[in-house]
């Protein structure tokens, strides 16, 4: 576990909000200031596989020790969560691909270990806030936010309101179908973008690769089950040649993608978030020249293709602790 | 041209705007009482060829003659233009690809003929005003109309408001890709859905078919250039199994877009709208098939497929009413 002071914690503070990212495998949790600055900072694994009673119980220790960093004093006024397959209407998190959770009412889990306002909200809306607010997006009104984990996420905004949908499955863009009879995914069905632009895409096509190539690579030493993303990503950057086209392969159906949804949004610009972007110009590079090639002209030179500026998972803290900030304030979200 | 009432026209009325649905081939327009009822109609070509001037000339002629179907002393309120390829802030159509008119100012132009208020708007967004008014999407907030004429447009409405995108420029699901390489598209790509899915669309996938399959059909004595959808719609519901298999296919293609646009914009309905529709069951129950199969279980039942309910070119012509009742009322459209 880890600590570190954005600005000076030791300045007397009224009071802070708690972000939460709870991710498949690990969860942030962030102490942020009035200022939407993050004060102090934490990781720890979600355990996907132990109850949400469980989670909640280590969060509120996570929470407890991230507190003794800040003045004695300082009050948490409320906590904000982000989470895959959230409702923040409901409250809860529906039976998320990564999570054995089935459906939870973590808002009321939450609220029940704490005693303050609690702010549900989905990862991608949560990381759209953020970076919207504090990062690369600042300003935009029309801007989509890729989020590229295990699986494929997405926050719309458009005229500056977040795209909810009518039942609040909107930016499902992971299941997308771009390979009808293609791959299998979570979902049930087969060939859904998610499937090839991800964390689990990138290992399922360097994978193919070691089956189709000849090439030496460090991957043909590792079982399908060991290969993870951080791995094909860092070999690729030491010049592995499978791993590199892996890596190439996936930003060039992310380019196909972001051409897509250029036609269908008109969007200033498209962020990319989350752990795949490690992968750096290496995967950016190829999903840029796609991008290129493929939008139809009007949008070739008006839609920028850009990557969080916000360190890894800090746009959906921020982003959660600025819907529970918005909770305390009366404003909806969005 | 022909003319009907829809309503007693010989009843005294203030005024009335005048709705205008201009196609590459065929113009509509039709004059809208205060209650949004169309009074009288009549449908003209447009000549696509010859300037915008004379179009504008010719227009005024037949704006002359339906004005004598109504009362004496009825005046033109306003004139709303419903176009492809138009912005409504600036008052242009700018290079459409049926119309060889380069980018014209058509506002100032019938503005200089008439001296009245004059709205345009994108043929689609204006369709879809024109169904949330008056049609199957009355009182929605989340749907999607999709224009199948010559080339396939759309218009969206998020949360009650219509999307623009950055520059104007949402809603091209024409232009998605959904077969990297294939046809050859106006827009000097490859592969855009519209290659599929429009009227122009399907007489390439009937020729096609004619190249691949044996069976007998009529299209088989006519040229290629001589092909139309008419012609082909008409063919499938007399069984001509060539044309109706072209029909088919062009229904899936349309069904896996509609799954696609479910998952990025959880809409409440998907309304088809425009010429290819008239080829009814024989292209919507495959479309409604393919979504069943293909779509992501969470919009299975909650996403619905409709067919517009005004009749063709109706729905454009209210709606382009309605944009310039909203201009004269001072309101923003949307």
């Amino acid at each position: 576990m880890t600590a570190k002071g954005h600005t000076d914690a030791r300045q007397q503070l009224a009071g802070v909000v708690v972000g939460v990212d709870l991710g498949g495998t690990n969860t942030s949790v962030g102490m942020v200031g009035d200022d939407g600055k993050q004060l102090v900072h934490s990781v720890f694994p979600t355990h996907p596989r132990s109850s949400a009673a469980d989670f909640v119980r280590r969060l509120a220790g996570v929470i407890a020790e991230l507190g003794t960093k800040l003045p004695a004093g300082t009050a948490v006024r409320g906590i904000g969560i982000a989470s895959p397959a959230a409702n923040g209407l409901r409250g809860t998190i529906e039976s998320p691909a990564n999570l054995e959770w089935g459906t939870v009412n973590i808002r009321d889990l939450v609220q029940q270990q704490f005693n303050v306002p609690v702010a549900v909200a989905n990862d991608a809306n949560a990381a759209l806030a953020g970076e919207r607010l504090y990062g690369v997006a600042r300003g935009m009104k029309n801007v989509i936010m890729l989020t590229l984990g295990t699986g494929l996420g997405a926050g719309i905004a458009v005229d500056g309101r977040i795209v909810q949908g009518e039942n609040g499955a909107a930016g499902e863009f992971g299941h997308i179908t771009i390979n009808p009879g293609g791959r299998m995914c979570g979902c049930g069905r087969r060939g859904c973008v998610e499937t090839y632009v991800s964390a689990s895409g990138l290992c399922r096509t360097a994978v193919e690769l070691l089956a189709e190539r000849l090439e030496p690579s460090a991957l043909r030493s590792t079982s399908f089950k060991d290969i993870t993303a951080e791995m094909v990503s860092r070999l690729a950057g030491e010049g592995d040649p499978i791993a590199r086209e892996a890596v190439a392969v996936t930003g060039r159906h992310l380019g196909m993608l972001v051409a897509n949804l250029a036609a269908a949004f008109d969007p200033e610009a498209v962020v990319l978030y989350g752990g795949l972007v490690n992968a750096g110009e290496l995967l950016v590079a190829p999903a840029r020249e796609t991008f290129d090639r493929n939008a139809m002209n009007i949008y070739r030179n008006t839609v920028r293709i850009l990557v969080s500026s916000l360190n890894n998972g800090e746009a959906a803290v921020l982003g959660a602790g600025c819907h529970v900030r918005d909770l305390i304030a009366g404003k909806s979200p969005g």
